[in-house]
């Protein structure tokens, strides 16, 4: 037997698109071939409510007609395709409202029609995940014989255990007791930069628990802000067989692969409690040192700069825009994000920058902007805000009777570049792309409508020290893209005369040890002072996350590179009693 | 044996409150009396990945091992208390993470620890609800006995059933063939129109299956967008008992009720399949006319003016905010937000408007605007945008050599308005209330970061048929508060000569319609033109709606009304293909 991957690479619901990629693979295969395609292949994922309503679940009935239709019409051939999809049951006829979603893998035999072989047991509920919102989990165990072979059936979140929900589809299948030839396992799996080792150590352990070759199909997509990043595997016991390509559609096809390892007696059952999830990526919290922020080496940069490049490429290409404008301020983030657009830009695509300067806006930060639009070849733009900004001023003062002052100044000068920033765009047809950072985002250190506008952000899962690690990266791998300047000046905001963050805010180095602590849920304020932070920068911090989650809720999507972010699966009350903070 | 219902209304986490409460409670308590607090009572709700942070679990220790130190030093006493509260297992000692966290009912007996003496069952897990997220679910059945009663004991979502996973907590109690003298069901229950009925019925379904008395306590606060409206009851198998009040604290001490009901055979198990909760609010669907919106009638208007006035003050309690600032157009959408306003301040709270005319606006929006605001007594600063449009109109063509025409001149208007309004909440300390309705965020039609600005929307949950429902009964009922002008003329943007909305969109009562046959996910294209809508119509409705999701995911918190709203609980990807919409 043997048996092809398919990497696949479609936009949510592309139901045209998706059968046409089906239709040609059965028409390319041979006799005797085990195909594999990803989890819900036939819809995409994540769907969230679009499988609840009504005119996509008439769509995909149409779809699953039509998929039958046309297979039941085809001469029969010994060649079997397994993929994801979904399995609707209606209360009452298909008009009424859906009883049960499963989240099923389809089998499809050339002459017959699809049949749903097997339902997902363990559904993730954790973080981005909804899934126990949507679907109705399976209890049945799932084997598939084929050409003579055994093959154990997964998706997805089954190759985990959950003690919570006590369930674990691995042993269930180690308890059949039968020799199985292969097990698949069809993913829709999101990515984040630590996650391929785990899945790879803990597909090991399965293929020795199973005695058989373990083989990994993973999707390919960006779905707003959550990434799909392929790499799909297999291993035969002992070492990886194969490994497809990160972030974009692949396939490979290769005599069903032996089972090399040896029975061992490995017992780890992972357990996917919520938390357990997320650790802090923290360093020196063990030694008596003060804890730091683990830097990011060469390969997690290059993953990063990979992610983003193919996240901001897919938003835009599902929202039709071919155009990118992003404000340059003279600081870092605006200058990586520009980058990294560079860095990913496509033919007939165009990138655009905007310099907004204000009576507080130094002339280095004019002049690096202009050199590094220079060094990628881009226009920039110069519209002064400081005509604007004192219109503003005086017509207060007549209209209204108060003077601006002080944070009011501030945030009009944020806003106005906001509001020069969409014109812009609605004028070039351009798309915006945020550039705020983790950091900021965390103490609500931007002004809302102003700079944190944007419609999708970049930045927004890398704290400012990562910042500086991705910059020194990419200088270093892809020639000084930024102008070093850029790099080595103190970070400001540039709103009033010789403002530096560190006015505001603790030094960098040191805030964004103390977030990841708060943001990966582990440690309170009393236990970030008991590890050695000073109380003062901590209370400060803490402070600051705890009043803003009304700057969170309206930001745009971020491009998630951890496991845990802010975003869609970072849900907290903005309005709530939060004294406990400074006290535990 | 005495009842004593406690509605209470704490914020969430405000523990030192909540604590409060209870030792006055605890101390005003007489003996034979069993009290009964809302559902997780200790902590509020609901708290999302608020019990998954370090530091509220730390403190919600601590503060549990308060309670205890403080009960068991008390004076025995036979009285009972029973609240809900989270009853947390880590993995390791209890600095682990969080192995599952069960939300429980406590019995409190003074002169003893408090003890969990029941977990909820069935947690809700659709639309706004993640109780699966976070929660592990119980098995046991929950019965307590006190003062020679026999009391079932449930938690709000336990008092349905669902199919999907096949828990029936009711029939649970009922299968156990014992003779009751009371079900009290803890609730954190979140309003909406139409679920006080809902929930009378079904609990006269309960007594009368458990042939006892059945005591329903609610919370009352507003999280946000959800709102928690209190309306505790008891019936007795016949009728109610009691009701307390709305969107306010309240209590009741009595006599344990007895059961008045007659055995029936009722044997309507509800079923929580997630869109069976939700339904189309229309009229006309079945003999043969196109179908409309239901029109809201006075009982409707009234709650739902309570309920906006209650939730902006929640909002801004829990904000800080003393001010309110609303930018008037001179059309109904911010006429009617600044009534709303108006009839929900407080002593010390101040309220004003900005009107910010362009060249576009009518003399009528000015006049209409400056009536209402003399007749509510507010002041109403007016701060023209002529000029900064022009600035720039002609910057934009001096620095970046283009002219400013069409949905980018319209947006710069707009979006100046925006930062005008911004610059003066940050100037007087007010907090900004946002003016858009529900057909506008359905369809698309507010400018992002321009009209649709605000910290939080009363009208989010209302289509625009229904803010003239609301605006006519809160004239007909508060005197003429809204010119009538301005309820009477053709809604417009006024962003350019003559404009008004049916240009771009259908009549509001059409689209209300359609719109409602989307939204509720009930109706798809197809269906909706098989309704006798214009086939034109529906396009232009579905088109809009399909490519705006990107505007919805940056708006602000809508004070949620209906059973299906845009918020939290809607859950839908930005990017996806849609042309299946046009399909089906």
């Amino acid at each position: 037997m043997r048996i092809s991957i398919h990497q696949t690479h479609h936009t949510v619901a592309a139901f045209d698109d998706i059968f046409k990629y089906l239709k040609q693979a059965v028409g390319d295969s041979k006799e005797d071939t085990l195909h594999l395609l990803p989890e819900l292949f036939l819809t995409g994922y994540p769907l969230q409510d679009l499988c609840l309503q009504r005119s996509f679940i008439d769509a995909y009935l149409e779809f699953q007609k039509e998929i039958n239709d046309w297979s039941t019409s085809l001469q029969k051939q010994n060649t079997c395709f397994l993929f994801g999809g979904l399995d609707y049951q209606f209360c009452g006829d298909t008009d009424g409202v859906p009883r049960n979603i499963k989240n099923v893998i389809y089998k499809l035999i050339p002459g017959q029609k699809i049949e749903a072989i097997y339902t997902k047991k363990l559904l993730p509920n954790y973080d981005i995940f909804d899934e126990e919102k949507y679907f109705t989990k399976g209890d049945k165990t799932g084997v598939l014989n084929f050409c003579n072979h055994k093959i154990a059936l997964l998706i997805c979140e089954d190759m985990w255990h959950s003690s919570v929900h006590q369930i674990d589809p691995v042993s269930d299948l180690e308890s059949l007791n039968q020799k199985f030839d292969l097990v698949v396992n069809l993913s829709a799996s999101p990515f984040n930069l630590h996650k391929n080792d785990k899945r790879t150590q803990r597909s090991l352990e399965i293929a020795n628990r199973l005695n058989a070759p373990y083989v990994y199909v993973n999707r390919v997509g960006g779905e707003d802000e959550i990434l799909f990043d392929g790499n799909s595997f297999c291993v035969d016991g002992t070492k990886e067989v194969f490994n497809l390509k990160s972030f974009q559609q692949d396939m490979i096809e290769l005599e069903c692969p032996i089972y090399n390892g040896e029975k061992s007696l490995i017992n780890s059952k992972i357990e996917n409690t919520w938390e357990g999830l997320f650790s802090a990526n923290l360093i020196d919290t063990q030694n008596g040192h003060i804890p730091k922020l683990k830097p990011l080496d060469d390969n997690l940069c290059q993953s990063i700069v990979d992610a983003l490049c193919f996240g901001v490429q897919e938003y835009a290409k599902k929202s039709y825009f071919k155009k990118f404008v992003v404000a340059l301020s003279g600081g870092l983030d605006s200058a990586l994000v520009l980058a990294l657009l560079k860095l990913s830009l496509k033919k007939g695509q165009e990138l655009e920058a905007i310099f907004m300067p204000s009576q507080y806006t130094r002339d280095i930060s004019y002049d690096a902007s202009k050199e590094m639009c220079k060094r990628i070849n881009i226009p920039m733009h110069v519209i002064p805000i400081m005509g604007a900004h004192n219109y503003f001023r005086d017509m207060f003062k007549e209209k209204v009777g108060e003077s601006i002052e002080g944070l009011t100044d501030e945030n009009i000068q944020s806003r106005l570049r906001g509001l020069l920033l969409y014109a812009r765009s609605n004028q070039s047809d351009a798309l915006v792309i945020n550039t705020s950072n983790k950091s900021e985002l965390a103490v609500g250190y931007s002004t809302i409508y102003g700079d944190s506008v944007g419609a999708i952000s970049l930045l927004g899962d890398l704290y400012k020290s990562e910042v500086f690690d991705v910059s020194r990266y990419i200088n270093k791998k892809y020639g000084e893209i930024i102008p070093v300047e850029i790099i080595d000046r103190p970070p400001s905001a540039e709103l009033r005369a010789d403002q530096e963050d560190t006015d505001s805010l603790p030094p960098y180095d040191r805030m964004d040890a103390i977030l990841e602590g708060i943001l990966s849920y582990r440690l309170s304020g009393k236990k970030l002072v008991e590890l050695g932070h000073d109380p003062i920068e901590v209370e400060t911090v803490l402070n600051l996350y705890r009043k803003t989650e009304y700057k969170r809720i309206q930001f745009c999507p971020i491009i998630k590179l951890k496991s845990k972010s802010f975003g869609f699966g970072y849900r907290v009350p903005i309005t709530k009693d939060s004294t406990y903070y400074m006290k535990s």
